[in-house]
């Protein structure tokens, strides 16, 4: 039996914001007639103010962040370039095998998973390289396997300490929209994120911002690409047009995420993403369990990886939910599988959803045999929120009888 | 700022599943077309098995629950026709108040509120009314504004007891298809429903089934009445035409509506009523509050009625829920503003909303004042919608990583 | 098989545009929450706009026009009222017979289908009625049934020439939004509208404009009413709350459908329903067919009736048509049945959809034995709407290879 | 002013079923769940019917069409493989300058556009070809620029007979599921399609089906490729997973627009294209018109490419389409722009629209000073279409008055 809402608490797709979905349900138009810029030029100049940057360039490809990584990857770099690479989750894992696949040689960082960035090695290795063999660094912003955020400012600081003149590739497909990312300030030359994250939207829009320099260095690229090349698409963010057909219901529905967005306003969202983690954090601590993240200077706010006591195993809380209880949590994977559920918490979300998160994650841990304490998680995060709703109060308003 | 969903928990309208809404999306159809009737007249069909009648003839008004009220009336009874009505809620006194207005002599026992329809009373009258003045007795099967539910199948024994052959007049706007309701066998003639309640559906549908007995007392009634006039409408339940335009896509969203009810089972949604408002009572009595239906035997299973602290105003409880936590919860009215807050819990739910829903009120009561624990009511439901959920267990399954 | 669009070409339910129907797709909300009015009291507002009312205090009900119908009746009038009424089509004879039903007397002038309100005997009788005996007055502005528009104008002058006091009544079901209605100008004291035409929305809200002079009527009415009833309802435009569940969709599709209208400019939509009507009268002449409407004065610009010849049935037609080529024509009612299909050009519609339907009642004439040429009448609108449509130019654009 | 329907009448993106449209608006959901493949896992195998084939394995690539063109050609081929290919127009041509791109050798032969792939010249080349240098042979089945169809079957048959062991290519973006196309029976390794034509959803998915032999090509092939490769996503059609966030909502869409099709039945649709492209090329011909594609063999049934009069501009006809008869045709692309327009008729389409389209242009050619006569192209349709459809007569029904 199916009723009611479906919790969704993976770290995406997120749920998508009824206007959204609203947006995406038109009939299908002409991609080329002469008033369909008025739809897609907007969009481009008003993502770049989420990737906050005013001299990059934006891309949107059909497909999905992993493509705009490719993207990303084969319009800059050649075949046997010298990258540095770190890894401490599923998502650095995967973003080092396609360097790898696509022929550049990774110099791979592997750090202990709960970590992020090794922004010290990073800087050693780079001051190590006086030939500039190293073309690029690449940092995963968030980490969505060990809920991880890393310090990208950090990272800019190690090459600008280290003069080094790499390009800055930057994944932020979990963190951009929801946590602080600055690409102009940061110096980032390659930012990727995708729709289905922060965007509100569903899978299906891999998107690049790309800096001058990273476009200079395009100049010098001749690996194999076509449907990622920049040739074909750069045009389409200055004539609004599209060299093979867009996702335009997809474009429709981005239109009206970015007006939520702006709405909210950039700055509140982060601040609301922070708020509502914060309360998640309370809980699992309540509970006594503990994060995958080793140290609060790594807790991402857009998903939380909570390590299950050992006599338990993650998979049966995360089955638990789904079959019990109608409520997704995001799996433990790779060397983390069974060890950690996460509870995504990013996009279209509130407080009183993060607590229906909770009581439903202590159910399910109850179920599998963990000892927590049956609403000592959702007491936690309430008095959290309560205090930091009160701390920004509307005059009460009283319902009609 | 407006993220994520809101909680709605008022007792109707209710929140729309999916799939309804996704019905209700047509374009517009021609509601004279040789093959309308393919639509609407299973939904005749099907509506008699929510009201669980065989021999009643269903008549779906565009307007809402109201209007199926006065549609009863007018079409079966004649201006001084002395009714006998009991009035224990703001809308039982609504329904006086029209029987009233339309021109009855209204016998009407006020019962203190929290309490339901007072059967033996309903017995002596009508064992007292020898020369049979009494035309219809009336009976609210639930109370919404109080959340008490009367033994309608009492009332039908105390007619039975009292030989007496007035029409038996059933409110059962938010009891049918989430309560236990069954018009041919506790010889119900009039019974109403709306279609924003257990119908999962927008208002706008006042839906009414009449017995054979009533259309027989139809062909003595002389009340003026068209737009509600059984003569035009009666043949649409056998044409699928409809006298006026019909609201087509709300009976699109109705055929979506019925094929949910059939395929959870309208017994299994009526245990499943029961055991969310179960849980819903747990939190309520672990914060030390009591609901406004006196005695178990009122509790209803699609709303709850909660009297607040003393020195509490209950006003102030809803409108924290609305403005702090986006939840809505339904108000007191009338005698009781101000005293209690409703919970719904009634239509397209589950437990972890109702959880939301408790762990909303926590904060709330605790934003206005009130001593109750924090998480303490959600840990209460908690517990038994595990031990509940547990009893019915499906073999786990285990998520892809 | 149904691929493609059904094209429908009945005089209401009308095409819903997509921004309606996208906007009715809303999840379900509190109706007594306190920003509820920010929905509803814009409503009030902006229909007074299309009803072209300053004064007026406008009604919306949860029904059809029908019930708009009686709810002006019976809260302005009295058991035994004298009404002067005329009778020329399907629709004003049904209203005759509702004010029948509702216990009025009336004077009903009966009149030849195919011609309208007759003015100059309304007056002769309103002249005649020196003891002011007739209550009321009745114009149906637009006569769906045989595409006949008439002279409100010249009612309120036939009344002010005889200086009578009666009320105005005025069903404008399938004109108002579509063909010019001045209530204020006029003097309409009871106008009636339906949400399935003009409005561009499906049926379900009935919606009625009362004047200054009706509502202090209305404190004389002593006719048994309840759901109708204004004294329930008239808090409605200033409070935005409703006395019972309003359909709060259909509320969401009315903002968007007010908001087209103002964007489009209700005149600019009145010319726009002549210019199409009057590509479809061309093809009905290019045929060798005439209308239903004897005189060019009642062309309806909402609804062409179209007399079939003699030896052909309109059953027919109107049978090719749906099951041969997807398209819904109306059919012609009682007294016209067989002889008239009618085509629907209200709301919203485009010249190549005219076109359309003429291109398929074409083929639907041929089909049925009638001897029109084919491609003639498609001939004949294609040149109107060229000339019409050129002396509007928009300089052009080219689109993109 | 936008009021009613815009025509849509470009070859893809085609108009969207409303119940594909409905079937896309759903919330999101967890694509890691264990019941996610049961959304999944039938496309999988219900897509091999659309391309008529048992042993080939089908692949979903969020993307476009073009995209699966790049994983054809990535997964299978080396750098520096030979390959024969033929260019006739826009879409063969970028189809050639991707192999280029992507480091093949192309042997290319260019074909007066209006024509189609040439197969005798194709036999002569394998036949030449001793030593096996040739790898793949590429056809694009409907060159959607010129509306031509080419004769796959018998590139089949030029290879069979010079028992070359070649790949066969086919792009069939803009045939397969509504030209006659047959993977096994013509031996196509490589399959191309896209979402947004016969399948008549957004674009957003392109979708390869490859032979097995193909898949023995693929342990040879040593590309670069990571969002493309096979290696990632094969698991999917038989776990139903993806190796990244899938674009659920399309996937949605996907199995609405299937049930669809097999409803209407894959050989049925097949012949309504031919049907309803007939009556195009009838209207076309009463024009005093030609095709682009040169012989009747060609003649695509998706999309009719109209050469317009030596003095005629064909962008002017494209304009005033879109300016003044909200129509969208599809211009001449590269070397024929300004000489055609494209009418696009596949998809979700009947002959009323089609009529709707002839008119439309018939208006924009005489608008842009071409001489054909009003009403001609759609008077010889309708006469095609008339006959058709009484071939294939139902019983007649009469609508309800």
């Amino acid at each position: 039996m199916k009723n009611g809402t479906t919790h969704l608490f993976v770290p995406g797709p997120t749920n998508i914001p009824d206007a959204v979905r609203r947006a995406m349900n038109v009939s299908m138009q002409d991609m080329r007639a002469p008033d369909y810029p008025e739809l897609t030029l907007p969009l481009f100049a008003d993502l770049k103010k989420v990737f906050k940057t005013e001299t990059g360039t934006v891309f949107i490809y059909p497909g999905s962040g992993t493509g705009a990584w490719e993207a990303a990857i084969s319009n800059t770099l050649n075949r046997g370039d010298r990258v540095l690479m770190s890894r401490f989750g599923q998502f650095s894992h995967l973003w080092v095998d396609m360097a790898q696949r696509l022929g550049l040689e990774v110099d791979c960082i592997d750090v202990e998973w709960g970590e992020g960035v090794p922004v010290e090695e990073y800087q050693r290795r780079l001051g190590d390289d006086r030939q500039g063999r190293i073309k690029a660094v690449f940092a995963t912003h968030n980490e969505t396997a060990t809920g991880v955020t890393s310090d990208v400012a950090g990272v800019r600081k190690a090459l600008d300490a280290a003069g080094h003149p790499a390009l800055l590739f930057v994944d932020g497909v979990s963190s951009i929209g929801s946590i602080d990312f600055r690409m102009d300030e940061w110096g980032v030359d390659l930012a990727v994120t995708g729709s289905q994250k922060g965007l509100m939207l569903p899978a299906g829009l891999g998107i690049l911002s790309v800096s001058e320099k990273a476009l200079e260095a395009h100049k010098q690229s001749r690996m194999e690409r076509c449907y990622f090349s920049f040739e074909d698409m750069k045009a389409s963010s200055t004539t609004g047009f599209f060299p093979y057909t867009p996702p335009t219901q997809l474009l429709h529905g981005l239109r009206a995420s970015l007006d939520l967005i702006f709405s909210e306003g950039l700055d509140n969202i982060i601040a609301r993403h922070h708020r509502l983690a914060e309360g998640v954090r309370h809980g699992v601590h309540a509970w006594g369990l503990r994060l995958c993240a080793k140290e609060e200077k790594w807790w991402s706010n857009t998903v939380s990886a909570i390590v299950v006591p050992d006599d338990i195993d993650a998979r049966h809380v995360i089955a638990n939910g789904y079959s019990r209880y109608r409520t997704s949590f995001g799996a433990g994977l790779s060397k983390v599988a069974g060890r950690v559920f996460r509870i995504g918490h990013l996009g279209d979300l509130n407080e009183v959803m993060c607590l229906a998160a909770l009581a439903s994650a202590e159910m399910s841990l109850r179920d599998a045999g963990a000892k927590v304490e049956a609403g000592s998680g959702v007491a936690a995060a309430q008095e959290w929120y309560r205090a930091e709703i009160a701390g920004n109060l509307q005059p009460l308003q009283v319902q009609a009888a």
